[in-house]
């Protein structure tokens, strides 16, 4: 996924026990434009500190973005500040673009220092390394993920310009909306100010990053960088370039998404949760991820196990109005699939239809699945994606560590 | 556990489909005052719309409590209401008491319509088996609980006269603060008001069993009730009667609550959560049950593996002021443990300290382990129990239905 005047690397530095690619290297041959959205997380880590700091100085002006694997940098007070920015120092030492120019993330284990020996080593590495693909930056970013995380799109605007929106991402464990344990990295070597750029950004991750839920937990290191080089020469500057390069960058932003769901920990289903009918859109979103964040919710779709009910009583304890006598829900296979006639009514005014157990069990039994809950009290509706719980999500989280 | 004036029954109805007790009956030789604390859940259940109209038209009068497992007459409209006013009306013929002096409440499925026939034929023999020990009404209200929960305490007055409080409960899944899959029913032969009752239960239930959290979720079903027959002649008339009463009271329930917890699904770990120098109290009860409901927290415990990041994450996420550089946070064995020179104090000023990881491990090792976390902002305080989060809890709910 080559995208004008990007180049990335990941190397193995040695954070990761097992000799894994963990530290990877993203370089703009020229200055970029960089947009940043952080973690709400009260206890935000070292380098979104240092790199929410560089975004005020240098955000028309980014060279680079550093980012490890398997220690967090959380936690670890002014040694840990000092280390985030002396991993920006070197990455500018051996770029020859200086620290101001460097963007720094981490992710990992909480509450230990980084072995900075080992960060110096994979500056050097991954320097010299610098490709014009970025499976192994896709790998090295990656902690209990399973597989690398890519997305790309070409664009042509009407003027015959063209330009690439390309990304990388990790998640797997502490995903939850407002940003989990969530790196991601979107490029594009269209050309776009620092203003065009945060707002895009902004405008996207509501709608995609901020949509999934797999634990219900949010990390101290979520982040989502931008960078735009316009390496390509297409400039976005009417605004039928600029509706043309958001729903560009929203639909890479909801496949890598998507894609961090589909590689939770654990997971073996991909639910998407609709409520409809609610008395706003805030208390749609409380519904929808109460239900997604439900353990009893979660492990009746492990266990392919149509029991509906535990989804309107979450749905019920969200803490926003609900009439059960006008609950409607119905299922059906499929991502975001309507409450069409091809789904299975299991409840209308508050009480179970006449369904056949079996047709419902056959919907629980598709890898893919849609809840559609509507509440018949006003206009308010969101939609989240989410997983299962699975056994195997107890495994990986209960051994993390060892 | 006798209490003068009571009587209990538990017997198989045919509800649950391995034949075990699912049927309960508690009777009061006379009439008894009753109070009762039900569900937040906007999805109440059938029985607990009929037991809060009873308790309104007769509290100070109540003859019976009718419990059935293994369906929570949930979602079931009015087929379901009619069932359980039925069910009253069954049990006030059989003990000649009327409906209106008979509570009611289901525990079990959601959604499915009672069988009235297994009903009336659980209220015909129970009402022929009543006895004074109270062991198989504990049996008959358990779902995926593992063991009765009974505790009773004999109390001794200033002048010499002595009454019992008893009660049982189940838990087991669905648990999380402000009422779960829970039912708890209290009774005691002391003499006592409808008021006096309906005020000590109220103080006694955010202590005990609003401070539990299994898995977060809060059930359409959840109930606790006092009844009070008098029979022991020992009246609760004082200023010092009361206090004795309700520290009594208060004691039994949060002997049933701890037992809830300790049989939670899957439970290996009975962790105490105690939160101190947040802004306020409310603050403070938003961190221990953000904390007691994280998924990556509870499978960290289950792991025993000493991740106190997840921890502070999840304090840092849970939507109230925290200062990560004042944040101190100690471990140590044992239920309601203080943070003494006995704990293993593990961050303090937001950084970790040089503590020895074997002397962490040892304490996750423990089968009890209390986590003292102090914010520095304020007098705020809370505590809650919870337990890990376990393979087996998943396989319990995936497996459910079947």
């Amino acid at each position: 996924m080559g995208v004008k005047g990007f180049r990335a690397a990941g190397v193995p530095c040695g954070l990761k026990k097992n000799g894994a690619l963990d530290f990877a290297l993203i370089v703009s041959e020229g200055p970029a434009i960089a947009a940043g959205v952080f973690t709400r997380n009260h206890v935000k880590a070292a380098p979104l500190l240092v790199s929410m700091d560089r975004l005020k100085s240098s955000r028309d002006r980014v060279r680079a973005v550093v980012i490890n694997a398997g220690n967090a940098n959380a936690m670890t007070g002014a040694q840990g500040l000092h280390d985030a920015e002396q991993t920006t120092q070197l990455v500018g030492q051996a770029l020859d673009t200086g620290a101001d120019a460097v963007l720094v993330l981490s992710t990992g284990v909480i509450g230990q220092l980084l072995d900075m020996q080992k960060i110096a080593a994979g500056v050097d590495q991954a320097a010299h390394c610098l490709t014009r693909t970025w499976d192994d930056a896709a790998r090295a970013i990656m902690t209990t993920d399973t597989r690398p995380k890519l997305r790309s799109v070409r664009v042509t605007q009407a003027d015959g310009g063209t330009y690439t929106i390309a990304g990388i991402a990790k998640g797997a464990g502490m995903i939850a909306p407002n940003m989990a344990t969530m790196l991601g990295i979107v490029v594009t070597d269209a050309q776009l100010s620092a203003g065009q750029a945060q707002q895009a950004l902004d405008t996207a991750v509501p709608q995609t990053f901020n949509r999934i839920v797999v634990d219900g937990d949010m990390s101290t290191n979520d982040t989502v960088f931008l960078l735009a080089n316009g390496a390509s020469g297409a400039a976005v500057q009417t605004d039928a370039d600029t509706t043309q390069f958001q729903a560009a960058l929203t639909a890479v932003c909801r496949e890598l998404a998507q894609a961090i769901v589909r590689d939770g920990e654990g997971v073996t289903k991909f639910v998407t949760i609709n409520v409809s009918g609610a008395v706003d859109d805030q208390a749609a979103w409380q519904i929808a991820n109460t239900i997604a964040t439900s353990p009893l919710v979660k492990t009746a779709f492990f266990g392919e196990d149509a029991n509906w009910g535990r989804i309107v009583a979450a749905a019920g304890r969200a803490g926003v109005p609900l009439e059960v006598d006008s609950v409607r829900l119905s299922i059906a296979p499929g991502v975001d699939a309507p409450d069409s006639a091809d789904a299975l009514l299991l409840v209308e005014n508050g009480t179970r239809t006449d369904y056949d157990e079996a047709d419902a069990t056959a919907i629980f039994q598709a890898a893919e699945i849609t809840v559609n809950l509507a509440l018949g009290l006003g206009d308010g509706s969101a939609r989240v994606w989410t997983s299962d719980l699975s056994i195997d999500y107890v495994k990986i989280n209960a051994d993390y560590r060892t």
